[in-house]
């Protein structure tokens, strides 16, 4: 890999940082200008407060803004290197970002701090953004940039193309053109491939595709981003509830927006947030101490309920073997089960949606009968007695069947509630699945008892 | 959202059946092509064999290569659809479709199917193809496709325009420039964007940058969506070890990548593979059933475990009750040691990687402590009884640092050994960790076991 760069960053900060202060500055400025956008935020944050302050002072504005439009740090992370400027400053950087990233900065804020940036702006300005910002956060109003290259109808590939030559340093994405009306609704895209490939006196109403894919600006990020990757788009349109254009998602947010859920939904599963590896030791267990003991004393229940069945175990202390086995067993059926529920419910339509969730439940059955047959056979083998493989048999089936169920079952019923269905996590459903496996081994294994004792 | 066509994808393809039916090939084609790529993909696959045999006998060949580009499907899947042609015609087909996508095909064909494909191909089509099917799967040269925008250097803005004009039309990505030397190595790289905006005149050198980042034919996959997710690349270039060109990897590709990897990652952790929703129930079971009796037969290890402890819990029939109880919770804790683990071996540099497993030892040990100072507690005070508190918070505190350490060190002996981390799956860590913590437990509780009796 060509990556000279990346493994360099305390380097690159190294000797920038030299630059700076020995009051180097027009050498600062041309290493800083031969990296990437994206090193150039890295190296950046990375800087020691002090250094960084001499950056900004001699950085241009412009240059500022597109390192602050490549931080890809967590939003109050950037917030903090914009407040490390005075207001006046940090207003002029925040109005040259692009408009989703200035909107994503100002979200992160408090509330006097909005107010003090968008006084400074001009009040068009201003005003964009405060109607940016009441976008619901994770919908395709609040991913959108508002930089994107739309013209009118009806004029030749040669004017558009003029026009496309002026606003293509501003615009987010020059892969699109779209077409509006004089309302600026959204009449159809081209593409600047076309237009490239076409005489210049042609009109434009000849390559307009019209039937263009647009979302609305209050639609769910994951939904956008799965028409993104299924049409292969690189940008799509977003408009309001009249069609009129608002502004464009790129396909570089969308590769974010995929790559966070995946983080999320994998965390869910797991009970435990694993998108920051770099936290103190502290912290980390701070993060994962509330599930756990939240866990330990709901399984405090299950160990309730075995106490009620003391006096079975006395009498028969074989029982206890097989505690773990069938409560083990039925929870990573109960997972297996969970996982497919929650990504079954991510995605596909509603009809699709409960069609799998029967077939996943009739799969279940056929699992739980499979399991419950095996360990039968097994244990009327190794015990010599039919009766103990078949109380066995069935205890493990049921308990199979009974995680399943919980775990198809908490994930829908989130869901059905307006619930996030990642909340019903690994953790929680084998907890949950502990509690029921032990009701129903026990409960069981009371008709069959005298065939346990004594052995 | 816009999308009154993709829920309707059952009326297209009804209403397109039906023109193939009463011969309406006209009025079959305009339809047609009114559809987006991804639809006619999805429309063509949806059809009937019968109509679609008429389809691709109506269609013009750059159409259908359009539509196998777009198919979406399964590689195999996609051989069967071409296989529904003549190989003279599916070869031409072949030829058609974009690089990346042919080979992939290729790929999914045998032996002699690709030797009969690429027989009836131009010779040098051929031995390209040959060379574009040896790329390992799941590397940079696999994902690559041969159709970029390339220009020597030293030539005008105004001439680069008009190459970058006769080119578009084959390119897959019209976004980037790469620029190459006379030897056809990569020297830089420079953006639509950038010749639209500057003088015919100019020479691109002046606007060419020169640090591209590029990466190797071999590079892994993940590597390469790492690197266009950090730097919002569109496509990225991707060159032989002499820094030759060969391709690029477009942005459309790697949101697939990052896709896969992610329900890849999630069916690891809940050993099931979720990325199949419309199974039938019978292929459900059966890919879910190995994982788990595997793992039912390792859990009668631990049955026999307790079986060696059998004469303690009719001395102490109250021992069962805290078995589920700290199975689970060690099982719990073990889940997100693995979890973070798993996520911390996928990115990260060497030494980063480890600072963070060390950091999340520390954590798993704060855990250990608390809960087992909590347990000892509630149970010292429910049963009246420092040294049941004391022996009970004991056990806790080690099942879970050995669940935990069990976690952590699973995927990095895998990945030590070359294998997946991600095959050390939930349910495998919990099942091991039932062992490990029965184990810890009565080994324990028998130093204590007078305490026990009883009770």
């Amino acid at each position: 890999m060509d990556m000279d760069t990346e493994p360099n960053l305390d380097e690159t900060v190294h000797s920038l940082t030299d630059l700076l202060e020995s009051g180097q500055d027009e050498e600062f400025m041309t290493a800083f200008s031969n990296l990437h956008e994206f090193e150039k935020g890295q190296a950046y944050a990375a800087m020691p407060e002090g250094p960084r302050e001499v950056a900004w002072r001699v950085m241009d504005d412009e240059t500022l803004a597109s390192v602050f439009d490549n931080l890809e740090l967590e939003p109050q992370q950037e917030v903090e290197l914009l407040e490390e400027m005075p207001p006046q400053k940090g207003a002029k950087i925040l109005q040259l970002m692009y408009a989703d990233n200035e909107a994503d900065l100002l979200q992160a804020m408090s509330a006097r701090q909005v107010a003090t940036y968008l006084s400074l702006m001009p009040r068009q300005e201003a005003a964009e953004m405060r109607r940016l910002i009441n976008y619901e956060d994770q919908t395709a109003g609040a991913l959108m940039a508002t930089e994107y290259l739309a013209v009118q109808t009806g004029q030749t590939v040669d004017e558009v193309l003029k026009q496309v030559k002026q606003q293509a340093s501003d615009a987010e994405s020059i892969i699109y053109v779209y077409v509006v009306d004089a309302q600026h609704h959204l009449v159809g895209v081209t593409s600047l491939r076309d237009l490239l490939t076409h005489p210049d006196e042609m009109n434009i109403d000849e390559i307009t595709n019209t039937r263009v894919v647009s979302v609305k600006a209050g639609d769910d990020q994951h939904d956008v981003a799965q028409i993104v990757a299924d049409y292969n788009f690189f940008s799509i349109p977003v408009t309001d509830d009249d069609n009129r254009l608002l502004g464009i998602v790129t396909v570089d947010d969308i590769v974010d927006v995929i790559d966070e859920e995946a983080v999320g939904e994998y965390s869910g599963l797991a009970a435990v947030d694993v998108s920051q590896t770099d936290d103190s030791p502290w912290h980390s267990a701070l993060k994962r101490a509330p599930w756990l003991l939240g866990l330990m004393l709901l399984g405090l229940l299950t160990a309730a309920v075995i106490g009620l069945f003391e006096k079975d175990i006395y009498r028969a202390p074989v029982l206890a073997v097989f505690l773990t086995l069938i409560t083990g067993t039925a929870g990573n059926a109960g997972t297996q089960s969970l996982a497919l529920a929650i990504r079954g419910l991510s995605d596909g339509s509603e009809k699709n949606r409960w069609r799998a969730l029967l077939s996943e439940l009739c799969a279940s059955l056929m699992i739980a009968a499979l399991a419950g047959l095996v360990i039968g056979l097994i244990m009327g083998l190794w015990f010599g007695s039919d009766m103990m493989g078949l109380a066995l048999g069935l205890a493990m089936a049921l308990a199979i069947l009974a995680s399943s169920l919980l775990g198809y079952f908490i994930p829908v019923c989130l869901s059905k509630f307006g619930l996030d269905p990642a909340f019903a996590n690994g953790p929680l459903l084998t907890t949950l699945s502990d509690l029921s496996a032990v009701f129903i081994y026990f409960w069981l294994v009371q008709e069959f008892l005298t065939y346990f004792i004594g052995r």
